[in-house]
């Protein structure tokens, strides 16, 4: 039975089609729901809706089913809705009463929106760590491999030098500016919303800014509809940051499948992470990065439908907003994966040197002769002919053993502690270690 | 005939489908293609690329050309390609060979590229001061209509009461929340793509961080490959933050539609702002409100069209990214021309006094007086017990022209200097100044 | 151990990052996998690859396999790497050697193809059977409610008098409609992709036609490369027909949320199929048809993920492929819960009588009254002007009891047994019962 | 002004507001607005409602502007509001009072329904005859091109021998099946709405049949809602054809970029329509291809953005459904530019002969090699143990030269007339003839 409906409940077929995969989140959820209950019992008795004693019982009760929680014994029973009601069955069970008295103040609405800003920052913390390590390896690769020169294509035609230090360093650079959306996501996940209550507050005289402190919030969401309303507008946000850093990982997976094809060559990775055939020895098929290119398009496909599901749709809560779990909860883990596998995968890849040596690629440096003459004087339209001439005449062979590139973030100055600084300045940014103070402070 | 090209030339059919509507960007793109250029030359003449004469007169010209364009006699001439084309035919023209010393350590990718960017920066300042706008009416019309209590819907039923002061403060809130990631579109706008060339860099010694400067832009990006990539990096960003802020305004005109509608008749506009019927005098057809709903969706399109023009596509530039800009660009303009039309239609939005007088709405306050009882000290169950049964017994007459609620973000206590200082700090974050002062010393 | 594979394997983070939610959709590929390998043996056996024998232990072999799916007793044993492996690591345990020959002249990928086809058939049946259901009994209520009159809306205004009968017919001719595009999917779920091994074709003699026969496909793709293409198309264009579906869905379920809602109050359905609250007796919250409306937005989000999986990609088999089924066999799911609910709940809906005699809905009767005098020969622009007059003066009273609308399609004139032909129709032109007969053959 | 409206009319910012783009669509709805009105104007004498006489000035009037239209002379005069104003506002300044009665009977709504639903008619067909002409190209080649083999490729890695013959023709059958959506989009587009009015029917009796038949229609739809919710899922289907379409040329180009890389150099077009670079002679870029690509992805996002300005919405005519010309307009001449474009391209491609000759190419023959052996009586296992022994002592020299396919769809059996002959079938079912027919007949 619900704990906030009259006793005929639902036919079973309407309850089937209503719960979805509510069950499996739930216990995603169920740690940051314990941490909310504590936050709103505290403040419940900072305004004298709770008494101390009270307070003091369901402080210890939660605690103790938080640690259950963390020691995976928790579970939602048989025919207790979800785990908001199982947490407060757990506590009245266990303490009487006073379980019951948890509720007053509070929605089912606005709890359902601390547990899943909590999660939400949770996960972006998690998504910022995939990150960085990835960024560590990247930065660490092209180091590696800054004097490993390799073609430069345009309009997938052969045009400049390039190498592998300004390959890896360019995803490198990329991802610490993917972390600019990631942090709009995070502000927003960083309100508080508890005391929103259905989405049009209470008359109860609720400590909003002391919720706000205690669970470690940046801000809270004043407005109350507002506070509603960004149920959909944190998951849009969040889902457009994840497509964004999901564009950086297909892009190097489409790079990596490319390079990797026979007639370039230019990478390769152990026998046991690729696909072969005993009777192609020339096949490896780049199974990972494909399906790494093909995962990054299953999150970009994600702001799509978060934006059909909150379209059109007027102020106040619809049950609509229960999918958002179904669409934002799987591609967090997703995004997760591809980040972790790309760092996994990267950490064997083979590079070719001295690809550019090969008289094929001669035609890449021409540009590199023409600027070699301006820069020692002849006027740059003579330059161009006589390179032109040169070509045409079958007369050109450049040195094709190295480049000289020495501006900012060029072949010769890639630049990585300056794009390692973004990276830091990136991630502290985001603050984490004030969430983890609050929560230290709630649960001691 | 095109500058980079040699003299065969383009077949007419092959002209007319790569075109597309570049003409008509071009002139939107043409003043800071010049600034793009002041800048170049200046760095050119800095690394001793070009001479200080040179330079000057260059400087002159491109100033002259700036005005033009100012004043709108500025335009491209049959038969050349481009803007950037344009303007060097011009130099020359009026300079003589100077003109063509322009394009040194420069490719036309990274050159578009510092147009597009100067372009977005100037774009969202736009829309930030337009949401300004909207936002100090909101604010306003919130603080107005304090006292003017509507109902609250959840699951589009009455569900609890709430205020036009609640409804339009969530508005402004929202907005306010929306510059985000509009910052974080900005930030990537406002990093300096100048020196990448054609995404690989360049053997003269460039000096990218002057130019940085001398734009205005608050840093670089670093490596060359990933300046490139920022085309399209850039436009995902900014097409992802118009569409969480035409998320705002699209709940906005949905809950205008509804409310407009006879069963409602919350609000009302003067019949010139409304299309009616003489037969059906109750008729007021929200058409700006159905077409700005219409409009936020065709921008929450936009992100789509970016991720399938960009996915799965390698590194290096293609041409696929020209069509950016017929994406970009005029969503840019909708979100504009949207947020000014909000305002100017709220500036006469009507509002229904006392509503929640009438009888029909008295059960939207049993919450209200459940806690009014807990709060004089009757537990929660019986509380809720007595109202539900006074209900049932049709003995239910809840005191509906007033209501108490006090907690921060709630009807009575909106919070609206709170808010208020939010979009502050929000328009503050983007420091346009810098780039007033960037600009007036670059033209002085 | 993978058959086709070097005895090295893959790292485990490979195989877990490879694997996704294949398992669970390999079960219900599982019967289709041996129906296609019922229909491969035979032919080999027709161009000589295979002896009879062989195939009578092949047949023998597949068929007991069959039914053990049928039972719920077959199960892809732990370490078996696809439902392919199991099949054929079955026959070769039970029968020895014979069961490796099954292979010959077909590669992993056409037999995919076929298990996917086959698969897609067999949904698309099940789909068109609970879209006719529901077609059903949308006309059923639609002749029953046929005088039960209710406003007509345009812009969500009060506009002109409309039915019940009207509302509920205009989803089952909308159903019919949806047949087109599903039988496009259709179509290309029925052509025979067997035998274009892995995109290239074979230099082996098979025969194309006599699988297209055995099958019970309407057509082959002759194209070897296009029938590998068509693993892509074939989801596309099935997405785009279960999005089609589900934007008629969509319609009703928005207008029974609105229709629900206290100000207009048209339907209700019984307590159990609704959510309420014992002290809002007003409140009924329609979540089954909230939920409908946000999984109707899933389904319809699915043609952009199919898109960006697939746009960019050149011709062959590429691993990205493998994610369409994690697109499209849970929208297909999903789609067939939302039909069948749609059936649940409706067969139980309330209409409101007597809507449109309340004096409130008197104006959406004026165009009835203009038209009236129309039709007793005053002219057009006199009529409008007189009835304009009279509402001026309020001294407009219409007959708000019936209307009488008698073309083909209007309130008085539904034309349900038209619209109950092309629904027959529709279904009629899928000819299931060709399918019938050829599994029927095969399992003989 | 407006003939529909009150005197009041609208301030200038909510005409400019609400305008949009509808001036350049009603130029191209201008002919079918014509023949919609003669069609309306027959079926309003045939039941009373206009006599004789007076359709015999319409239907000259009506005659006279069409040719006007076809003359390009016709346009609308300032101050008119749209397309329908203009043509009633010319019949009544020419033959007076008479031009005012064309609209018995009819709505704005409806009205328009009927342009776009005749306009939709004629794009397709137009689609059809393009996508025609690039089929028998794409046969022709093919027929031309099947002895010259080049590898396939699977995971973008070299596979197997395949064809140009094989490549073009899977184009060439790809198109064929491309027109399921399109009939199905047609189909829709094909039924008449004429006679809903404003979505609700009217009071007149009207014989909608009559002019289902004077329009040349295959059908009407029959409930007047259904009629009126056909706008947009008209569009949306439209949509979804024409993405389906584009998904098949978008994988073209992407092929033709790929093989223009020089890495790979398999297929080359004249100078003049690709463009290059004086000293990288290596160099031809593709852009071309590149834009069709992104062309096509632009027309693949017009689904998302149709279903976004759709959903959630309820039911009768909301203004959002003005939007979607903007979307399905440009979409439709997008498409058509790119099948004529390339139509245009494939005119000149020049394809390299004797590719697979190369040494490098040998061990995409292994599997052939293989089966050979396995033809011979080899028992697969030994043959293939065999082959791949060879291969490890670097022992295998296979004939490059040619390969022997021969089932259905195969190198050396293409099919091409059975390919054909599905295309042209897939044109018959569109039945343009009936509407020409119709056409002549109301214009004769």
């Amino acid at each position: 039975m619900k704990l906030w409906q009259k006793a005929t409940g639902n036919k079973k077929e309407v309850e089937n089609f209503t719960i979805g995969r509510d069950p499996e989140f739930d216990i995603i959820l169920a740690p940051f729901d314990v941490l909310g209950s504590m936050a709103h019992a505290h403040m419940l008795t900072k305004v004298g809706l709770l008494t101390a004693e009270d307070n003091a019982t369901l402080q210890k009760g939660l605690k103790e089913i938080y640690y259950e929680i963390e020691k995976g014994t928790f579970e939602i029973a048989a025919g207790v809705e979800d785990v908001h009601s199982q947490v407060e069955f757990l506590l009245t069970e266990r303490y009487g009463e006073v379980g019951k008295k948890l509720h007053s103040g509070r929605s089912r609405n606005d709890q359902v929106l601390v547990d899943l800003k909590l999660y939400y920052r949770s996960a972006i913390r998690e998504l910022v760590e995939e990150a960085s390590t990835l960024f560590d390896l990247l930065v660490k690769l092209a180091d590696q491999h800054k004097e490993d020169l390799m073609p430069g294509y345009t309009h997938t035609q052969l045009a400049m030098p390039s190498s592998f230090g300004l390959w890896f360093g360019s995803f490198a650079e990329g991802l610490s500016e993917d972390m600019g959306m990631l942090q709009a996501a995070f502000d927003l996940a960083n309100k508080n919303p508890l005391g929103s209550a259905a989405g049009y507050g209470s008359s109860f005289p609720l400590d909003r800014t002391f919720t706000t402190e205690l669970l470690g919030f940046a801000d809270l969401h004043h407005n109350v509809i507002n506070a509603q309303n960004s149920r959909g507008k944190a998951e849009k946000t969040l889902a457009f940051a994840l497509a964004g850093m999901a564009g950086t990982l297909n892009k190097l997976a489409s790079d990596v499948c490319l390079f990797m094809n026979q007639h370039f060559g230019f990478i390769s990775f152990p026998d046991d992470l690729t696909t072969g055939s005993s009777i192609m020895p020339h096949k490896k098929n780049p199974d990972v990065f494909e399906l790494m290119r093909a995962k990054t398009n299953q999150i970009q496909g994600v702001p799509t439908t978060v934006s059909l599901l909150l379209t059109n749709t007027t102020t106040g809560y619809h049950r609509d907003l229960q999918l958002l779990k179904e669409e934002i909860f799987p591609a967090i883990e997703t995004l997760r994966d591809c980040l972790s596998m790309c760092t996994f995968m990267l950490k064997s890849i083979k590079v070719k040197k001295g690809i550019l040596q090969d008289p094929f690629f001669k035609h890449v440096f021409s540009v590199e002769v023409v600027n070699d003459l301006v820069l020692k004087g002849i006027p740059f339209r003579d330059a161009y002919k006589q390179v032109g001439m040169d070509i045409e005449a079958d007369n050109f062979s450049p040195d094709q053993s190295k480049i000289s590139h020495t501006h900012e973030g060029s072949i010769g100055n890639l630049g990585l502690a300056e794009i390692s600084q973004k990276m830091e300045n990136a991630v502290k940014g985001f603050n984490f270690d004030k969430i983890d103070a609050a929560y230290l402070s709630l649960l001691s």
